[in-house]
């Protein structure tokens, strides 16, 4: 009967009426976790909840019934101290064996916003939205905080709201929509961004006061040769990304947030991904993207503190103060005409990538992590990597030492008209500036073979803001 | 080096034209494959690759390279043992700990398909197809030895074809797309179906000889009241659903199987879901629909083979010999209104499926896997389990004992003009009479109060040969 039973709410009062009953109140939680939150924000890594202390939304907290938190309080201290800890992630002393698939917690409120140097999980929603007609700086304002509080509780692992899924007035609308209940937090990363057009409207309008706190590269990306943008799919005001490793995680993530701006704000479009899953026993391998090629190989590693700063993060004297610490996010809808690459010899589809479908090693030898030797010519004098070859064309040294950090997915949105898959790589970047990912695309979509084989229908770029500090609100100091 | 470097062949003649050399043939393995499997398949279970014999595709026996294959016959008998188990599923004995996750292999070659009464994997895809015009009936029977062979290399954790995705002649397309390469088998079934147009057109065309063959059941459902269906979204002649616990195997699967028909079949429309997933620390719990309740729990179970007989597969008499041992399969697209659901307050919510929405106990009492009492009443003498909801609705003892194999997925297909989530439920059941889905629709269409918040626009009816004998092919009785 533990887990939320809500029948017997039918019998008495509504707990609406009773909040001083429940022992683990808001307040009381909350500066709990400030105390425990410390530590895992200094290392700035992911814990886990241990084994011993299985904390699934739902069956910690917020989801157990009053009687289950009679329970508990009858338990002392040594109880509360395990909800507490499961809540929030804590990483707690397992009894024996590998934590819980799906335990895993990154901290919310932090210097950098979490789902860019996070190690990519598994599944993505990604999320653009637009202001509504008639939207105010205070409405504004007012979903950024809501979104953050709804953010910190989500990627904890908490239902939304006070009393959640199913622990609210019955005659309300309850809080949290539910399809995550008794689900682990699954690692999931909530990552907000602003778009172009919550500075200045494409008329020049400014709605929100903000036009002159534009940082001056947050204007729309350039056309690229080739392109054949959707009007559909691409910009925005805002946009969320949502990442874990539990698809109905990360769903229910965006379903809430798009909720709680009802009135405020709509999706304007929206893209689901999925790439390297953890269910695979190869789960450090560098995963495949729809070509069958490994992807990401040389991308930017949170393991490299020094290469994230130069590359990654917005520096102090870049632009506007409010932005130091935050991102670009550069997100792409790229198309790929899957059966046409079907039909090319494995020389040609190699050829292309300037690595082995296989291993992933450059042609120029060596194995995947091997650098591309661009100098190298076989036996006919060609050089082994071919110029027009993806490798070489993406690759820093041929972008005056430019790297993004790539975060993209597989995405596969059911088929067209004519049976092909409708199917491809939602590529997502992350830099320090608009040009960096400018740089390298121009000379992709100008030379790049693959271009046979692609189609960028959707494009969006967005400013990441840093971290929200607890007690504050994502974006806060755009608006100080 | 070893898992598929595929450079090394620039410098030597083509894989293709040094057969001789590959000690794990194609027949010698066949044979192996043979004896191995009688096992499995007498007891009809899953097998698992041990811990110690992993064998993704890619590194056990097709993605080995030719340097590989050389260090494997060194090694001698013990080593092909090895490869040959990680291949095939067999349950290998583990040096220590759990398989890992993925390893499951669900044997294909069975009295019945899987996908049916297999453990609901994580993931769909499922893809109707249309046979291209101007198809022969020997073109049919070839796309269905093609698939045979196709499924169960797939099902397996093997690449299509001879050579998989990169050890095939250089100049040639690879056999195998590649996207799965070095990923386990993942638990996928692929499941193959007949509609009804594969025996008549609408027109009343017999195009490849069945007219004679249909069973009389197998005609399109009849239009349910609140239908709106879109032609888009239903119909086929043939479906294959492919099941997996990672998205990327299951695309794989179906994108694989669809190149395979080019020029005899195309995609007609499909359909990606996600379910319960494998990591969640609560697997074994019934997983929650896009509505947040808890979806499947009256289910029928693979683990009440008395039940199965009775209600999932055709028996002998039941209309044409070659269907008996199958089963059909009806499809449902089901649109939720989730931002109209997620307005009404939990009573309603309660109310209008006759469950709790935490625990997912009959609101007429006890747990989730207590009987629903429809007639226990409340205080004011009104039923506690309402007259309208689901839960009376689609119970058997409402449907005269009608029970079905529902086997549905939840769906997220990005979002529509409004903003609003294009999200549902892919309704997928299994019955012996395609009548037992008529008699529960028809209650649900008339009455269910839940009506106000879905809508069916997606239709489709197969009927679901059974499993493949080895050297046979699925269907193969239909055109003895």
């Amino acid at each position: 009967m533990q887990g939320g039973d809500s029948r017997e709410r039918k019998s008495g009062p509504f707990p609406g009426a009773e909040g001083a009953e429940t022992p683990l109140s808001r307040e009381d939680g909350e500066e709990r976790k400030d105390r425990a939150d410390a530590g895992a924000n200094a290392s700035g890594t992911a814990s886990v909840v241990g084994a011993a202390a299985e904390g699934p939304r739902g069956t910690s907290r917020r989801g157990i019934s009053r009687r289950g938190l009679f329970g508990l309080a009858g338990a002392g201290v040594a109880g509360l101290g395990i909800g507490i800890a499961a809540d929030r992630g804590v990483q707690a002393v397992a009894a024996a064996g590998a934590p819980a698939a799906g335990s895993t917690v990154y901290p919310f409120y932090q210097e950098h916003q979490a789902g860019i140097v996070t190690p990519a999980q598994d599944r993505l929603h990604f999320a653009a939205f637009d202001l509504a007609p008639g939207a105010t700086r205070a409405d504004l304002i007012s979903l950024l905080q809501d979104w953050t509080a709804a953010a910190a509780a989500l990627t904890a692992g908490r239902d939304i709201g006070s009393y959640g899924a199913v622990g609210g007035p019955y005659d309300a609308p309850p809080e949290d929509t539910g399809e995550a209940f008794g689900l682990p937090p699954a690692g999931l990363t909530i990552t907000v961004g602003f778009g172009p057009t919550l500075f200045e409207t494409s008329a020049g309008l400014d709605r929100f006061g903000l036009a002159s706190a534009r940082p001056d590269a947050l204007v729309d990306l350039p056309h690229f040769p080739g392109d054949q943008l959707e009007a559909a799919r691409g910009g925005g005001d805002l946009c969320i990304q949502a990442c874990a490793d539990d698809p109905q995680v990360a769903v229910h993530a965006i379903r809430n947030l798009s909720r709680i701006a009802f009135g405020r704000a709509a999706i304007r479009w929206s893209q689901l991904g999925f790439g390297r899953t953890s269910s695979t026993s190869t789960s450090q391998a560098t995963p495949r993207n729809l070509f069958g090629f490994k992807d990401g190989t040389a991308n930017v590693k949170a393991e490299q503190p020094a290469v994230v700063d130069e590359h990654v993060w917005v520096g102090a004297g870049d632009g506007p103060a409010w932005l130091t610490g935050g991102s670009y996010l550069v997100a792409r809808r790229i198309r790929m005409t899957i059966e046409t690459w079907d039909r090319t010899a494995l020389r040609e589809q190699e050829t292309v990538f300037g690595r082995t479908k296989g291993e992933g090693a450059p042609l120029s030898g060596g194995t995947e992590f091997t650098e591309p030797d661009f100098a190298s010519t076989g036996n006919t004098g060609a050089p082994l990597i071919a110029a027009t070859s993806h490798v070489r064309l993406a690759h820093p040294a041929q972008n005056n030492g430019v790297q993004l950090l790539r975060r993209g997915y597989n995405f596969v949105d059911g088929n067209d008209d004519l049976g092909r898959l409708e199917a491809g790589l939602f590529f997502i970047s992350y830099q320090r500036r608009p040009s960096q990912f400018t740089t390298v695309q121009l000379a992709l979509a100008r030379h790049d073979a693959m271009n046979e084989y692609v189609r960028h229908v959707g494009s969006a770029l967005f400013a990441v803001p840093p971290g929200a500090a607890r007690g504050s609100y994502l974006g806060a100091a755009l608006f100080a």
